[in-house]
């Protein structure tokens, strides 16, 4: 068996409360034993579930103690009693634990329009807090799960001055949004104590280099949370942005964050491949992203993945609609290394060849634009028979 | 059988000449006795075909007197050599009928990334043009077509003044781009008289209001074509902008484009339902078709569609992801008028009565943003696993 996760400092839990019908733990708790410097982002959807809009208000403060995230209902689209179910829930777990109800994150992610069993919730809570250890990183990391396959978790660890500090991440979502449930939720917590502007910095950046470089079905959910914590039982000095600490800091949560997202785009709904689209050659980063996230969300390209079909006039073709301004005749594409498109038209290549690299699990597709020296890189999937069995299975 | 569609003054061609292995006619001639007064709209996609190249070059001079379309190959991503072809099928066309190669518009569709066997087109053109007759108008439509399960035409007749107008349409286009094809091509023509300028304000507006309300995956092809051809044999007094006749051609024109629009949606790929995705109560018309089609391209509501779920909160979450400033606590969902959101709320509806409307072959999904008295429809499609199927088998 794999050593369990542990950071100094945090406790976890992982229960099950009654949400799902399958009997799957559904309720994750997270507490740190002093108030952590926190650092979020969420959703950019203007529907927001009012989990993240309680969250949001609670984040104003810099500091979170406990997390609390069920799975199975995502209270999204449930008016001012969302509302109310979700300040009461932090309001449970705050008395449970002794603490400022403000401290307190709630996430949720499920079904949408559906009102919080509160009854369950509340015995859940009670469940969770009693449970709470050191140990149990992978048990919480499992009680956020919906239609995931596998708990995704990812952890480092590094010197800081003197100092051993761990940084370690759980996440869900197969993708953006399933069947009944909705959402991508990550939590990554150090023991670095870390000045809370520069916490704000190193998410920002690394969410957008990680987190923001995936797509599987290009839907945002109401409910998306990305939170970083760190409660400072490192001992380090704290982290200061120029300090050069945020270097190797940043470095080790973008470790992480990468991992979790490339787990996330190989749990995606129905995913039998990973594929990076690495875009080079573009005038600016802006222009190479917008060209991967229009390649990457094709259904036509994404289906072709999947058929393992080096269709590279798809491609071609999403290039093209991008919305960027581009040179067909001085763009090549290539799998893996195999060319299939040379200044704009396609190469002689051997079919066979570039088959048999779309045969692989993974693959880079590369396409070099010729008209400057900006790059990005995005993690897709294909577009799969699954994909559409899971997303029209009937809701209930 | 029906009668078929005529138009005095053109004559239409359906043949084979080899391109695709099924053989099925693949090479269609419409040929105008005079020249047209020509409108037309391309692909907005920056890798453009060669044939639209050439076609954009031609349609500078406002007159086409024969349109030459082969269906199989696209000629996209075909390099120099590919707009050398296009020209030599122009040129071909207008010395077999004795006109000049400016007055030829070509299209293709099909496989990108292959040249042209210019043999084969060449035979095929020779025996199109001895095959050409006012009554083949169904063979043009049928040699259009590529993954198309049906021929797609639609017509109309009118007054204006006291002389019988004409206006009929073909199209073909599972949407955007087919597994092995790519392309929505449409060709309209109508006997009328009518000024270059009037005629493509019409065609402009019945675009914007047809083909460019429907949508099947999203894609943008590398080929789309809309032609507007105007022959004069009506003998009406020719139709300016504010002579009143625009107002009736253009309303003949509208409903024969959006005949075929609806079409082209029930023969998209895969498809077994035609939802009609209407925004009402915005701001301003671009806004609420923006939301519109964040709605109707979202891969999760079309696989709710097709599983036949009414899962309002996916829709929810397109709305909230659409890029336009909402109130989400004002919008109503409803379904054929069975309501499932109210004030951003899920409804107290019955489950059964909201599928019972999904399991319709066509309904319609009304959004009431409460914010302005803007309204637009988009018509869109289900992703079915025929949509994963088509598009995954292997090319060759």
């Amino acid at each position: 068996m794999k050593r369990a996760i542990t950071i100094p400092g945090f406790l976890f839990s992982g229960v099950t409360c009654g949400l799902k019908k399958s009997k799957k733990k559904d309720l994750a708790l997270i507490f740190s034993e002093r108030p952590a410097t926190a650092a979020a982002l969420f959703t950019t959807n203007r529907v927001k579930a009012a989990p993240v809009l309680v969250g949001m208000r609670h984040l104003s403060q810099g500091r979170v103690q406990a997390v609390v995230v069920n799975s199975g209902i995502a209270n999204a689209c449930t008016g001012a009693r969302g509302i109310r179910d979700a300040e009461e829930i932090c309001r449970e777990v705050a008395l449970r634990l002794g603490i400022a109800p403000g401290l307190v994150l709630p996430s949720s992610t499920g079904v949408i329009g559906v009102s919080m069993p509160m009854d369950k919730i509340k015995k859940g809570i009670e469940k969770a807090v009693a449970g709470l250890s050191p140990a149990s990183f992978a048990q919480a990391a499992e009680a956020i799960l919906t239609t995931d396959r596998f708990t995704k978790v990812s952890s480092t660890s590094f010197l800081l001055g003197r100092k051993k500090v761990r940084v370690a991440g759980m996440v869900k979502g197969a993708g953006m949004i399933a069947p009944k449930m909705a959402t991508m939720l990550a939590y990554i917590l150090t023991d670095a104590a870390v000045d809370p502007g520069c916490l704000r910095a190193i998410l920002r950046e690394s969410t957008d280099e990680t987190f923001n470089c995936i797509t599987v079905d290009g839907d945002t959910s109401t409910n998306d949370t990305v939170l970083l914590l760190a409660n400072g039982f490192a001992g380090n000095q704290p982290v200061r942005w120029g300090s050069g600490g945020e270097v190797t800091l940043m470095r080790a949560v973008k470790e992480t964050m990468k991992g979790l997202a490339i787990k996330l785009v190989e749990d995606g709904e129905g995913t039998t491949k990973v594929v990076e689209v690495r875009v080079e050659g573009a005038r600016s980063v802006a222009d190479a992203k917008k060209i991967s996230f229009a390649v990457a969300n094709s259904k036509l390209v994404k289906t072709a993945f999947f058929g393992e079909d080096p269709n590279f006039g798809r491609i071609m073709a999403a290039i093209g609609y991008a919305g960027v301004p581009i040179k067909p005749d001085r763009i090549d594409v290539s799998f893996d290394g195999v060319t299939v498109v040379r200044r704009g038209a396609g190469a002689s290549f051997k079919e066979r060849e570039a088959s048999r690299v779309l045969k692989r699990p993974s693959f880079k597709v590369r396409i070099r634009l010729g008209q400057g020296k900006k790059a990005a890189s995005i993690w897709t999937s294909d577009l799969s028979h699954e994909y559409v069995r899971i997303n029209s299975a009937y809701r209930t």
